[in-house]
């Protein structure tokens, strides 16, 4: 059985998911399509708007056969690390393909790897402090391909091609363009396409009914407890309220003085837009600064990160249906590689595997009453 | 001058507050009278319902010439340390008299103390580990009194009376009879007198007609942002939720495997009630277990409270009249004591003298919006 993978968040799950999906599958006539997914904490620094398991069965539903968790401490990261650590996970899984949307397809990765890669290792290209790492990678490419890619799944795109290269056996690249809507785009374009941003502001707007044009899974059947920056916010507030700086320094990432940026900004601050925006300097991106302000929300310590990276990678199933099974089942026949199908109390305890991953899961739970780990089956698709 | 001390909460201030006032000044012919308060958390483990600053204002306006506060550190303590820390500022003040309310005015605390202090120096009476201090110490004065103690302000002024025998200069001891109102009764007896727990539930219920009729000070003149541990126990349930077992250790009195069972119990609590009932055991008493919520709630380390304990007697005025000031003026010129009038950088930063006071008010500014110490005056009562 040969597969193909997919790296994605589903934040929600919608039309254009689905499209990609089908897409990848015929166009690798791979045998399985293999998704790793974001938990319940996504990249951009947020919470899932819905929770891992809705979000895994939507995709069961709708054309994945496989459905593994990226760890908190791999899909809270920036692109490179974020695309790093996935595309590991596809190498564990013996992926042959990576299929991603983008808004252009017809880019010569493997020449641009062939390009910049020699040259990435020779320089440190990070030294304006004044700007942000973003900022200074974008500057970077538009030298080297001479056009600015301003294109947030293209930039994703270019990272995982880095990370590709760096592996033992790279994966074959397969970008599927997007249709209909383009990435973080707040107008909706098309009657069935939107992007997940659009999407998740009508579903937090309570406008069900123009959010389910772009969903295929049935709204009614889902949680209506959207979850949001909106739920975290008072606490955020609270923790960095009762804290000292100083208390904060052994947070992740929390480094140059931003502690006391952070302590000292909270305290007029009336909301969490209003508090990013004080904290906000040239120097950081709001994706960093919303990522350092849920690390610190949640407590992560870099102790923590550290350790759990070096689980890394992890195979946690949220789900799968036959053609998933069997696929995972020769993989593991391959390799004897260890597939986490249930929390043990041993993997959910603090030094524990999935101990990072239960703790953070348990805002989740509290949020909204939905177990998210040891009680939490996996999902069989028939 | 000389002054009469009282140790209150006046959590609310009400008429039976204003009447013993007025008893002390009669009974002991002081000139001033001064009372030492606790700030926004009390000695049961609470929030206090109104912020201290309003409860400054009614006392000045109902008797009181000079008002102090009675730090976190002293405040959020079982009996016997609350009541030392208290009489060591009056001390500091040097009040000839303690005037306090009690439930009967004919006990005799001096034959008391030269009673019970020589046994208490020699033995330890905290040996049986399935019972509470508080049912050991009662346990105690109940085979040296030939009587039980129930009545919690009796209890209280034999805290007091084994504090002052302490002092080298002992206040004299002024007791008047409560009227109308059994402390924490639920039922209210008189037309004019309730306990100041059947007027917060009176409060919390938004009955404000009847609770008027037992307060001096007029309602619509005050926030009407009642404080309880409603508003508190969503952030403490976060807070057990986003932290481990482990990393609860250095939070004061957290001790025992308190932490494990604090962590465990919160798991499934819908409400502080609850919470507080599922980790209820012989050993502890509630306010106990309702203080360990609040430090951990404020996440007051041990470390903290130790340094501040070395600030005291610490005197923060919170307020006073002109004869408040002239007494607080003598008393001055008399030891050069240094009474703090306003809160400086100096003063509010994490290792200044009114660091911890001011973190713990912090979140009383969050649930309020109202300062409670660098850009807050004063009280002046012309």
């Amino acid at each position: 059985m040969k597969a193909c993978g997919v790296i994605a968040e589903y934040n929600p799950f919608h039309n254009g998911h689905a499209y990609q999906l089908a897409q990848a599958r015929k166009k690798t006539q791979a045998d399985a399509v293999v998704v790793v997914m974001s938990g319940n904490y996504v990249q951009r620094g947020e919470v899932a708007i819905i929770d891992k398991w809705q979000r895994a069965q939507m995709a069961l539903d709708h054309g994945a056969d496989l459905v593994i968790e990226l760890p908190f401490a791999v899909a809270c990261q920036p692109a490179d690390r974020f695309a790093s650590g996935a595309l590991q996970m596809l190498a564990t899984l013996k992926c042959s393909y990576l299929a991603f949307g983008v808004e252009q397809d017809n880019f010569d990765y493997q020449q641009f790897i062939a390009q910049i890669a020699p040259k990435l290792q020779q320089q440190k290209f990070t030294i304006d402090y004044s700007k942000t790492y973003a900022t200074q990678w974008n500057d970077f490419l538009e030298a080297e391909l001479g056009q600015r890619i301003n294109q947030p799944n293209q930039l994703l795109a270019l990272s995982y091609a880095l990370a590709n290269s760096q592996l033992a056996e790279p994966l074959t690249f397969v970008p599927i363009e997007r249709i209909g809507a383009e990435h973080d785009a707040l107008q909706t374009t098309s009657e069935k396409f939107a992007s997940a941003t659009a999407i998740r502001q009508l579903l937090l707007a309570g406008d069900l009914t123009t959010a389910q044009q772009y969903l295929p899974a049935d709204l009614t059947k889902l949680s209506h407890h959207w979850l949001s920056w909106s739920d975290l916010w008072p606490l955020l507030h609270y923790q960095l309220t009762v804290n000292w700086p100083a208390s904060l320094v052994d947070i992740y990432q929390m480094s140059e003085g931003l502690e006391y940026r952070f302590w000292q900004q909270n305290q007029d601050s009336v909301s969490f837009a209003d508090f990013l925006q004080k904290v906000k300097s040239k120097r950081y991106t709001y994706a960093r600064l919303r990522r350092l302000a849920l690390y610190t929300l949640l407590n992560v310590r870099t102790t923590e990160i550290v350790a759990a990276q070096k689980q890394l990678p992890q195979l946690r199933v949220l789900g799968f249906n036959q053609v998933g099974q069997d696929y995972l089942h020769q993989v593991r026949n391959q390799d004897e590689i260890k597939a986490l199908t249930r929390v043990t109390a041993d993997l959910g305890k603090p030094d524990g595997e999935l101990g990072l991953q239960v703790r953070v899961d348990r805002l989740v739970e509290q949020l909204t009453g939905h177990e998210q780990n040891f009680h939490q089956r996996i999902i069989i698709k028939h």
